[in-house]
């Protein structure tokens, strides 16, 4: 049976180093048989922040076959939703600012409140027993790569995915996912993580264990 | 001499939780003699997500005395930016969602790049060797309030600010900062934190420490 | 098929808080058909903290059929090791201790080297693709319960296990795992978390989703 | 005014790694004049893992001018406490096992119960608003060095101490404190870290920054 794998770029710029690590990923995950992906950038969709109004998690979400995971905002976020309700595994990359996921990234995320146990709409419980994974690439080297990546998780927790990271082999270079750097390099290095071994290895080796993890699944 | 604390409500949501641990804070900080405080809450403001195009860090940035520190977007942040300059610590204040500070208030974090060390508007290094403190409220109890102060200590450390906690009495019930949640009440609980005498005491020892530690400083 | 879920409490105090909560989950785990359960408590054994020699980790520790995990220190571990192999499931609880999990329960964590994807005895990947999840208590309410988990979550993930939360429920107050606090007790409180309702409740959540979760496995 | 840093190695291997960042970061604080500094070998003392007993905390560690910090155990910490309340400033260094500090380093940590604020020998608020700093190195590259140096800052959070990272230069690599790697190299590389130009870098930037701070206080 086949399953699909939704990769997630937070990422404002095209085809850099956060594509680059999320395609990475996807195309090592794809070396399992079974396994399709699917790639969404979130900078192709219009979102606005959750205005914390709750209304996805009353009443007023269950009209109309509960089509709706969000009444406030019709927006890109309407697209997005029944692709993560479809999905059976995510890989969200985010760039790293200032020590954690990106703004973008954040922002979607916050939008999936209808999605959560206590939801309304049928997405209520879209996301859990998911397989996830996170990716994050930082300009510096040991700057928030790591906590980026457990921001990421901690999403998923919430969600009630099964997380898994990237250390299925002899010398991962990292662990909790992929996580890449274009350190030492300097301002803004478009695709600077096609030179980093590690972030290309750890995002692949993520790729890989997200696939099989989910091929072990019933 | 006076000193002026800044704080920074990222809550969507006007006189809630969130706005009230941080005015809880900052009178708890004007109990210290020289102490001034200002609030801005970011709902009240337009802010663009940063687009990373590092036009900030540029020689652009220089130009009519280097007056703007994001070159990219005219919205909310140009009435920020001259507030960050000009204050002498900072608490930040957010509402917990899927474990982790809103949206809004990292959309908010990611526009103030211009202001890191290698910035090249008079704003560069606006934030260095300031006094940074963080609140965080949630709806559940044990689920993320700790995880988004520490968010909020990163964006601080990658500032070079200089972090304190909440810890300074018998039975602080939390260290990290403010931490107050409206658990077990369920929904949309605007006001709940008032009952939460942890959450309130918390976040008035934060302010505390902030206000003391400012003193402290030549 | 029968699968056993090891819950290991890292308490230093007998039938306390930290044991109070392990064994609620598993009970709670035990109400899935075909999940066994046992116990292990650190304190009942001598472990000596690593010296990070990596003979584990060398053709040293291949011999004899690789019996030994490790072959600088003949203590308590040499009991755990083979219960560690044996077990499906982990669950690891720790009481919090500045912020993070009592020294014990890392100088236990820190002797499972020869456990790795590196390690050269027949304990090699020994946790591999196992399910974990992780219960911390602390004195204070906010103050270390959600990094502790986070600690022993990256300890899973170093081992390559398959990592779930607690959040399987309509206001599960917590979603990381099973969070109690004795606050606002103060002093010795040994059982006090009885009182605790969120901690019995994410505790019993947590065993519960370990189960369920090893059940969807093949 | 002269003002004293103190630095704890809290890695088993003599003149490895650990303790290269460590003298690092010391040379690079004792350029500010007015800063001297001590070092501290944690794998010189005999350390007993904490049994949560609280007597450091009860009216019995009054008795005889309060000289002890810790009624339980006569061992190497009570050569370290008087260094701890001597001292200006902290810097802790430790390797990173499993994501997070070594064991050695966790129960060094735990010994300082005593030191709190609710603590009754003469030590109490011993490291109350002194200057902390956190440097981590691991074997792998995005592993474990930021969330040690988090592990770390909570420690010194409970403490109520002011802490600070290493960020102070244009492109510093990492901001929380020093962060060393000996990957790519492979096993028990001793001291394969004098190549790791990051590492000696920003434990450099950490001395120096915490030396500045430290001399900005009154």
């Amino acid at each position: 049976m086949e399953k699909m794998i939704l990769g997630i770029s937070a990422s404002p710029r095209k085809d850099a180093n956060t594509d680059i690590l999320l395609e990475t990923a996807l195309k090592a995950a794809e070396e399992t048989q079974g396994i399709l992906t699917k790639t969404v950038f979130l900078r192709d969709y219009e979102i606005h922040p959750c205005d914390s109004c709750f209304a996805c998690c009353t009443p007023a979400a269950e009209k109309n076959g509960g089509e709706r995971a969000c009444l406030m905002f019709r927006d890109g976020m309407d697209q997005l939703y029944p692709k993560l309700l479809a999905c059976d595994a995510l890989i969200i990359a985010t760039p790293v600012y200032f020590g954690s996921m990106c703004g973008q990234a954040k922002c979607f995320m916050d939008r999936t409140e209808g999605l959560l146990r206590y939801g309304t709409s049928r997405y209520k419980n879209a996301l859990q027993h998911k397989v996830g994974g996170a990716i994050a690439v930082g300009g510096n080297r040991n700057a928030g790569e790591e906590f980026s990546i457990q921001a990421i998780h901690y999403f998923m927790h919430v969600q009630d995915m099964i997380v898994v990271g990237s250390g299925g082999e002899r010398t991962p270079g990292c662990y909790l996912g992929g996580a890449g750097t274009t350190w030492p390099q300097k301002g803004q290095v478009r695709d600077a993580v096609r030179q980093d071994e590690l972030g290309l290895k750890s995002s692949a080796n993520l790729g890989r264990n997200v696939a099989q993890v989910l091929m072990m699944l019933k």
